[in-house]
């Protein structure tokens, strides 16, 4: 490498470290509440049906790990398809980024009251406005990217428009469930599906695009 | 690199994301049950005898965390092993590996089960059943990598499908143990032994292969 | 890579580990304050009213993680910032780095005795002296680093000289605001609010020389 | 890069991969102890002078975490400078090294029971045993690493032997101290500050080979 190079370009480790960084970060994350699982201490001297039943209980505790686990790991996907196509980073967009990471590490604990309080308003609305930061947070780092040339120009003006759509659709959604929470907070869990079926509409638009 | 490179290959770093998250959470998993070993708050007065009785009473956990190190460390080996092949990611592969560090993650339960609770038929039976799932997604992940050219063509084919035997073989004989803890936890227990002379007799066929 | 390289100059995989560790351990001394984030056991069975009081009972909890995540969050944006220009390591900055992170990681202790104690003055004490040992001892590495021609001669050496001010202006200000705990402690607590104003003007400096 | 290199040597990855997993479970344990570092619950309403004495209380627990971030540190060290000579590795060593990761990740349990316990003959001996295996197995996979030609030639004969020899003291003169917890736990430990003097001089030793 060239000492003109040096001076030039921002040095490329500097990329490496905001993505490792995050991805360290991600991993903590991701496996938080697996520490919660475990057995009362109480629990060591059980042994057949009563064991069973405690281990029954810990079961609201496997399905929030489950969640905390698809969840983080649908937002780490979302990172990783992104800094797929973002080649450089600049302060702002590390500082973005922390951002980002401060939230997503903050999930497991409305993940963990989901767990076991899923039928209760606060829980729900808390629930849904983190997961609404944390799209928000990671749409806007995006969008920042785009606008600062700090993404390869591999792609199409219309794929990056997509991919924004895609990213946003997150946040918008769950701030939208936040009046059915009302309703009933199950009515709101239930909205947060349609997720699903405009993710696969954006996703089938920026496949056609890639064609 | 030129433009022509950027716009055809994926971006290396998507690989390495891939399998540096991995190590990431496979670190996580393979020292989570060290965080269970400490003496109970009201050892802090003990000392001589007493001490060293509350000291034997860790040696079950002690157990528990050298078992999930030595099963998440072969895990992590066969990972290792697979990603020294593989030389390329697309999202399927990196969703199906996501799961697989969701299994992964989860091991240190089962296992912190079976170093109290090794003698009941339901702890056998969650072990068995997670340690299955992970040797099949890995073995997944491998399978789909080869038949998506994300394989280096270093090996020949021979070697390719003695290496999916290898993986296969784990989750296989974890299943057929299922079965032999209605005879007694402990006959399942040790039949996992014939995991090893299996694994020794395929990867002799590997070296051979190679040479 | 000739054989003469590798005699010269020192493996570049040198400074790669120092940086992944440095960026693994703040990844766990940033994320370690969501562990506290839980309701107690016995608030499984609350619902409503009694359930969202138990929810405000975390806030002093929440507030640490905030506080502890902006704080290393700065930390490592400076020594991402400071190794961006580090080309290179020897073993005594390895052995100062490694001293900064052992003091990273203890942040989110004095952290969380700031979220349930923060007026009394034992507590802003440890504190302070905590968040300017980690201020010194970075700064020193940046020192150190520039004095043994560890870092590319990208900048101008006054460039360099207000990088160094930047970094010594944070333990400065901490140490000063020690005696101001005899006052009160909230007073010493808003005086480490000028060190935004002093960073700033320093920026603007280095922004200016940059330009 | 051709296809005859991808043949011929093997993934560089695999040697990334193995020291990236390294710094991972190093980070963790390094950092284990930090969450050990707490007040009680009942602390939460202390104030003054009590909550003074609830701090002292705590300052075992810190000596325990500022004694596991030297040591392990000291063994990153040991581990970074080795691997800064190793330039490939084979399955055997990537075994070995797990095998020490294993136990590097168990140091934080003896390390805890020294804070609180450190006068108990039983606790020494598991402390010098845990140290002098750590020891061990980081010697021998620098041993098997020069014989299987799995390092740079950069290095004399007599530097790999110095190395050899720096490794094994460690171990060495933590069995050495074993019999001395017989006339008194202080004396074994006191013995063990003999280690510095020793690496001292092997450290002159190899650097005036290196000049």
């Amino acid at each position: 490498m060239t000492e003109e190079a040096v001076t030039e370009a921002p040095p490329p480790f500097a990329l490496e470290r905001v993505v490792f960084f995050t991805d360290a970060v991600f991993a903590i994350a991701i496996t938080l509440l697996v520490i919660e699982l475990r057995l009362p201490e109480t629990a060591a001297d059980l042994s057949g049906a009563a064991l069973d039943e405690a281990l029954v209980d810990v079961l609201p505790k496997v399905f929030s790990y489950v969640l905390s686990f698809v969840v983080i790991g649908l937002y780490w996907l979302a990172h990783w398809r992104r800094f797929g196509v973002v080649n450089n980073v600049d302060e702002t967009l590390a500082r973005l980024n922390l951002l980002l990471l401060g939230i997503v590490a903050f999930i497991p604990f409305p993940t963990g009251l989901m767990g076991e309080h899923g039928d209760e308003p606060t829980v729900v609305v808390i629930y849904a406005v983190v997961m609404a930061a944390a799209g928000l947070v990671g749409a806007l780092s995006w969008v920042y990217a785009q606008r600062h040339g700090l993404v390869s120009r591999r792609h199409s003006r219309r794929w990056m428009s997509l991919s924004t759509a895609r990213a946003m659709s997150v946040p918008i959604m769950f701030v939208a469930s936040l009046p059915l929470v009302l309703v009933h907070p199950y009515v709101a869990e239930a909205s947060w599906a349609l997720i699903l079926p405009v993710q696969w509409y954006i996703v089938r638009q920026l496949r056609r695009e890639e064609a």
